[in-house]
């Protein structure tokens, strides 16, 4: 069993965490750190854990007693608390935090996107949980850019469910203006755009080799840059993502994918996938929630192409993936504790 | 044109009363009063009036050159205010907290519900708007009060909108917790009760006279007693309520009436009542949602009668129902202002 | 691993089996049997399967290859298909519909709450999976049926999300209607009123022993009749049950328990339940959605009770227990392949 | 008084228009046509009008008893009727469908976009009301078109709620799947791009003059082209779009103009529109639902802006726009029978 401690439990993030952890086959959580709520029960700040679990949070980090910590706090925390507090170098570290996403001389945490890291990740002993939004579209845009072929603006268009704004009541989360409504916010200038770009322009063929049977990368000299619309959409659960690219030159040309070399550029990327899945037919939202999948599609039309690429914020964009990227850690089954059942309807 | 002037004017029920006066043809707002928001524009501050008025709020409050005050403060405000302030007598009230909704000798505030007291209203200088849950509870039940017919616990069961919580954020009207989810809260003990029962003692029958030819009440000793579930709902706007009432004796008699004269007495009831409209058909709540209307229907069913009443909380639970009362205390069309195109969808 | 087919696999409850099955740890479906969807893909019909099986529909129904059979069919289906098709006598059938789920001398069919009939579940070949609106409002009262505590009307008021009604779309299913509505249908005569009150009373105490150390259950001669009004909720998934119970007698007699003795009562009636959990804090329907779990709270108000029941009545009230009963009828865990992630958002 | 028929007045866009006109103060229903419903009461087939109105629906359709009538078919409807049946001369038309919206030789009508055909609207007998994306996504660029400003594709996504999906149900729009959904549809081929693009080429400056103080209008002989994204979204009413497009040149220059010369051109542009108001500020879908408003915002961003345009899909989408239209072709006020309180939340 992996020995699991989590800091920050009480919040969003922390409790989608535990309720992934108190079915997972091979891992038991030591401890749920909480300062404010420590001596509660788990289950009486936590919706939906009722009759599942008697653990209490407690004020308490018996490092030496875990194998793994998973941070769970807000953005900027993490570094703060590791400046304060010393963990053991065996014990492992998955932030969800922005903190150390970005690769620096600094820091030695893995990005950990299991579709481009997998053998870092079961290397690795310090781990950046990727962000909602920036998994989302990644995972919609990353075959692509392997491939050469982001080299115009890339149109992003991204709605959000209220999960993705945290626990703290605000006036855009208020359920009366909330529900039946919609709208945009930090157009063009979302933070998750850093972690997108690196991974996209460390993808990109810069003095290309072949990629794949179905299409040849091509050079490509220039950094990938994305427009990015975020959306507050009238759902709790899930972000669902368009991406349209361009290309240029004749259909069928290395430059010019058809539909077909499309498709197969994408089946081939995610063919060892565990949870991101290409799908050929037309797909809705509801078919990742509750559940650690991606899904993506993608459709050409003249010399444009677009993807839907989907996840479930709290989960492929957040705790989900951090249990996916725990097992990689560990080396045990990817899937272990994430079969989980879609919500569906 | 009636003067009118709005302290409280920042709030929920305010932005709500300013989006009916604007368009009130016999109405003028002269001040919006509101310390913390002095100076800034009504429509930056209440959604929905973009492009419709230039009114800006303002820490003045004068009330010499108004006809009437609308108080659209928290409940314990109204009468703290008058306390502090003197209002000319010339000037009349109409209070939407529920500090003067009790009849006592210390207040002359009439209770302004125009299906039972028209008269008093068109002839009051201070007038308590009645509640959300209050009116749409009385309005189901009022006419079997003044028949002598709630002679055994009623059983009302009523579910609102996350309006009726109020503009600020909290847990429960988080929209990731209030999305699709339901809840009951101040079970049996809501603090609407003590004005439901009042309006509906004060028509039973206690040495009953003919009431309708339908119906010959009967004189009933006792005080009616209300059994009341308040519901928080997963939509924003209105209230629809079910009360269950039991009758004993044999159908057809003084205290057990059969279907056609419980709905003969309905129509009697409400035939003059310029927004409550008695239905023979199934009704649902979008019906009335961005109305002033309410609608009631009663089946029944064995011994016992169902009925279905339900109002917009915000308009008929609020505003509305006082811009109603405005209009009768002015002598205009009750009307006026207030014929309102439903949302339906 | 239990060998499963699937009968009506097409249909809503056919998916949610479906969903629930891919993930049991010990069953294996051998055959999901639509003829209209012969030869299509399991998860091109069924949201949220994309990625997780390669299952398809087939128009065979092998009977010998099988351990259990469920018949998903529309009520009134399962008992016709019967008539002419033969199914061996070693292959258990689990019904989803309400055929067979009142007692009666031409069938063997044991009525499928695992909270009272555990024992005949285990023991039986044949089985009646209970209605949503049924388990809910059921468990909300058992206990006090069996403490002989139910003498006057019960009072029940449930909301059901649009998946309790089916598929097929129509004009109460439309989103534009449906969204942020609110109605009520089948008043007082819907159709599960059979089902609650045949399990009602199989538990009323006629000639009562004690009950439990808490109360002596009282022998109570007259039948246990219910007043059951059913809500079209404005969310997916999940029922929410209210019931109201009026006792007599001094306080904290046999006929009027006190609350502790009251909560004493329901946690010992479910303190051996795999899925049903008495709360003491205040509970709302998301805790339970997309779990198997029923979660129940009561509380006193003078001399009446009011109690909250809630499901998720897809799960719960269908075929999360039909999954519980089958692993109940195979000897199994009673939780294998139903410890799901609460969507708690 | 405006003396109206409608025809096909039993579908959403014949309900939405009864419901405007029953408080039109200068217009008068005199016929609503429905064979199906023939004898029918409007308010029991129309959500929202029990208690307004004792209209019934007719077979009959007595063009000589009116000054104007709404075709409210379905698309392709319109031209068949007429072939069929003969409308006096001096009886004006407002069709809703889409069968006249591209100017032809073959016809007389108008497309009834106040901000740009106001004069032609005034003079004309004959109208074509523009479609709920097309009035949207038209008003958000036509400035832009104006001045010579899109000379790149333009980016378009436009969220839609549920009513636009028609009245019919179908899997699409079952509260089940729809509800806490996202999915998008007609990608890149939506039938309302044609008459968008007529309107922005009609705009553009093919050998352009002068336009505003602001920005001197530059000469573009491309065809402006549009890729559009329409989504299904999960509320009832109300369209949201944004508009991405590229300048190129230095900022400052007529092909790239400021931020505040963007503002400037927008606030010129619909200085005199009724309903249409640019907005400095963050906007949101329901400060314009229940409304006939159009709100337009714009930023800037680098080289690229991006435009936020909203409209209620049912009004200024559809029969808001055709009763402003008929106002315009009546000489009366733009406003009358259109002051609607905004729903807000």
């Amino acid at each position: 069993m992996i020995k699991i401690g989590i800091l920050g439990a009480a919040g969003y993030t922390g409790g989608e965490l535990i309720r992934l952890l108190i079915n997972h086959p091979e891992a038991e959580i030591v401890f749920a750190n909480s300062e404010s709520n420590a001596g509660n029960l788990v289950c009486d700040v936590h919706e939906g854990l009722l009759g599942e679990t008697d653990l209490r949070f407690t004020a308490e980090m018996p490092f030496d007693k875990v194998d793994v910590v998973f941070f769970c706090f807000g953005h900027g925390k993490s570094e703060a608390f590791l400046k304060e507090h010393a963990i053991p170098n065996n014990v492992k570290i998955i932030d969800m935090a922005q903190d150390f996403r970005m690769a620096a001389p600094t820091h030695d945490y893995v990005y950990g996107l299991p579709e481009i890291h997998k053998a870092q990740i079961k290397a690795c002993q310090h781990l950046a949980n990727p962000g909602c939004f920036a998994t989302c579209i990644q995972l919609g845009l990353l075959p692509l850019a392997k491939a050469g072929l982001l080299r115009y603006d890339v149109a992003v268009n991204a709605i959000t469910g209220s999960t993705g704004a945290g626990q703290k009541p605000s006036a855009t989360t208020h359920s009366s203006w909330r529900n039946n409504n919609m709208s945009i916010y930090k157009v063009f200038e979302h933070q998750h755009l850093h972690e997108i770009c690196q991974s996209l322009n460390e993808l990109r063929p810069t003095n290309a080799p072949a990629f794949a049977d179905t299409l040849v990368a091509q050079p490509q000299a220039d950094e990938i840059t994305v427009d990015f619309i975020p959306y507050r959409g009238d759902f709790a659960r899930g972000i669902f993502c368009t991406e349209v690219v361009r290309f240029e030159g004749a259909e069928g040309s290395a430059t010019n994918p058809t539909a077909e070399q499309l498709s197969a550029l994408y089946k081939e990327f995610y063919k060892d996938a565990a949870f991101t899945h290409y799908c050929d037919t037309d797909i809705d939202l509801k078919q990742v929630v509750n559940t650690n999948k991606a899904l993506v599609h993608i459709s050409k039309f003249g010399n444009k192409a677009v993807i839907i690429s989907m996840i479930d914020n709290l989960l492929k964009g957040a705790v989900g993936q951090a249990v996916q990227n725990m097992n990689i850690m560990f080396g045990i089954d990817e899937k272990a504790g994430l079969r989980l059942k879609s919500t569906a309807f």
